[in-house]
């Protein structure tokens, strides 16, 4: 794969994170395909990039296909890349049938899906559907205090466009599913019918800066303790609101970060999610209760800030049906699925009628290098997602 | 004070780090200030600053008085600097007086007390007293993968004299306490009898990284949450072995540290200390192995690696009483006390008769940028320090 050589990770997968050089090259690449296949390019301001086919009616507005092109540190070959690839060939194998729609069909490259480098996650779709401003995007900041808007700035892929400008007539994402079940199903195809909501919670606790030794245990304002102890109560949480809510931690800082000081700070962002609104919301009152409570007790104080939220989604029922009348046309076994994964198509799914065609992947493993999918699992999805999307877009 | 303009903190305190430019600048100025004082330098392998003021006998042993002049990355402006500083007192106030002394005084600036960048600390003094060879000292990587001996080469204070050829009558060192006990007793003086041990284990958790949203609770293999049930375990074990032990994590680095991506890897440093030799050790071992039971039962892989240890140390009876002797003949309020913190002196003391002399300091607070003390505090102890050092070194 092409794509792939593109940031390459450190144990055959990718990191090629939002608005890096490598993100840059990997976006010059797909605009050289898309120029080969004859379509037109157009960028909004927030980087997204619209490959456009056109259709026969002038007035008919057109149906998109994508996901994201940018990986996680640590990311896969197939997460969002899969999507936007599986796009293009859509619109490839249409040109090679010298078969013309009559809405037109647009391959998208969503900026910023993975919310790695800048939080929150599907950041530009979040702008293009209204939950963000684009002054908020534009100031998120990532590890090392580089804003959002500068880095786009910097790799030269701020476009003209006014995002959220453009009116879709349906959003197909083609995705790997992310987790276990299609394998363990043995199901070649998920129809994705709803997708989980979720709450990133960043919590900062302030504990008082002392030296390991000579600091007696009693005398400690230990916020690395406080946070062990949320981080166990979160997990708490989340087994209790089984089946089907998550709750973990996947980023922390300590400073000073030096082994013979008690931290003065700790940050860390705690990552629940559930298909259940109100559990969810619920989740997210007591941890937050319960955390204000730990803090309390080892008079560490504790300041909450949520980077990233999205409810839960139900995808449109025609698409889903679609999705599903073509998986059943070409023979292949389908199920229902709920993506536990947030996608670009959640946010689109706000503005137009919009769903999800998924494949498995090896033992529902992403965010991982190891991360993989077979050639057949690859195929059997992007044949489901060109039956979907000539469907909707009308021959 | 002039020292603590190099390597300015963010909050009225010092970051001068081993090895760093700033740390250079810091070497200058106190080679500098021997200069002024006639004082002779010598510089070891390690880098360690040595500055002699002759004696009348030629046959007598050096009395050394030091400390370092390194710090935390949020360090305060007295820890190791004021010992420094005060045996440079001591032979500027014997040259403003005249005074000779029958053996040749050497104030000592230590490399790397702290440990901070290079683990473990006290690793020059380590080195003199034959408890590191040269090698394992220059191998010691910091957090950039920068090694101790490339980076004691670029500061430019690779010295020539083998490490530890130099043989002492005597070393003293004063330190402020970093903890709460004389302030809290209302005493001027310290009278340091032992110092506590510590073990440093580097824990290496290996998890499987995975989405934080797609990935079912159950088919986690969670190293973050290991690493919470090891911080809660630490703290049982510590509070178990009360009074006097201590254990915190002051370190910690989560892989890939990215929000919605289960970690695969995360290392932290549990540090534990006590001044009772069999509870320090069982500390050690309860430790480790409840540490692989908290892992295996998560499916979570664990290493430890200890790169930090001290045995308790007695001090010299001989040298303590003169320290205790100097106090009462100057009417200070005196009491005996354990160092919570590692120092020089106890790598030392293994090789010649050694004792510290403390001062008290606010909230004992230190390894904080607010690390105070008051001007009669300080004073005080450089007294006792000055009264006891020449008694040592004969006149
Ligand atoms: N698909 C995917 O990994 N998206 C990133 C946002 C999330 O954490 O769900
Ligand atoms: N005095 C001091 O802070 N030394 C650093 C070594 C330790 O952690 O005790």
């Amino acid at each position: 794969m092409e794509m792939a050589k593109i940031g390459p990770g450190v144990a055959g997968g990718n990191n090629r994170q939002t608005l890096t050089d490598a993100d840059n090259e990997g976006r010059h690449l797909f605009k050289r395909w898309c120029d080969e296949a004859g379509l037109a390019m157009g960028v909004d301001r927030m980087g997204t990039m619209f490959a456009r086919r056109e259709g026969t009616d002038p007035d008919a507005l057109p149906v998109y296909v994508g996901s994201h092109l940018d990986t996680q540190p640590t990311g896969g070959k197939f997460d969002g890349v899969l999507g936007v690839l599986s796009g293009l060939e859509v619109v490839r194998t249409l040109n090679d049938l010298g078969i013309r729609t009559k809405h037109p069909i647009v391959v998208t490259n969503w900026t910023n899906e993975e919310g790695a480098r800048f939080a929150p996650a599907m950041l530009a779709s979040g702008v293009f559907a209204g939950a963000h401003t684009l002054d908020y995007a534009y100031a998120r900041q990532d590890g090392e205090g580089k804003s959002f808007g500068d880095e786009l700035e910097r790799i030269g892929w701020v476009g003209d466009e006014e995002v959220g400008a453009r009116k879709m007539h349906a959003y197909f994402e083609y995705h790997i599913e992310q987790g276990p079940i299609l394998e363990a199903e043995d199901k070649q195809i998920g129809v994705v019918t709803h997708c989980q909501g979720l709450w990133w919670l960043e919590f900062t606790l302030t504990g008082k800066e002392a030296h390991t030794g000579s600091t007696p245990m009693t005398m400690r304002v230990n916020a690395g303790l406080a946070m062990a102890r949320i981080l166990e109560m979160v997990q708490k949480v989340a087994m209790e609101n089984q089946p089907g809510a998550v709750g973990g931690v996947g980023q922390m800082r300590f400073s000073p970060n030096s082994r013979n000081v008690l931290p003065g700070q700790v940050v860390f962002t705690v990552d629940i999610r559930s298909p259940d609104q109100a559990k969810l919301d619920a989740m997210r009152t007591r941890i937050e209760a319960e955390a204000a409570r730990i803090a309390a007790e080892l008079g560490v104080g504790c300041a909450v800030d949520p980077v990233g939220h999205f409810d839960p989604i139900t995808f449109d029922p025609v698409l889903v049906g679609r999705v599903r009348a073509a998986a059943e046309k070409l023979g292949l076994s389908n199920m229902n699925i709920i993506s536990g994964a947030g996608h670009d198509a959640c946010w689109a799914a706000k503005v137009a009628p919009a769903t999800m065609v998924m494949c498995p992947c090896v033992d529902g493993l992403s965010h991982n290098e190891a991360e993989d999918i077979s050639r057949e699992w690859a195929a059997a999805g992007a044949d489901v997602l060109f039956h979907a999307v000539v469907e909707t877009a009308e021959i």
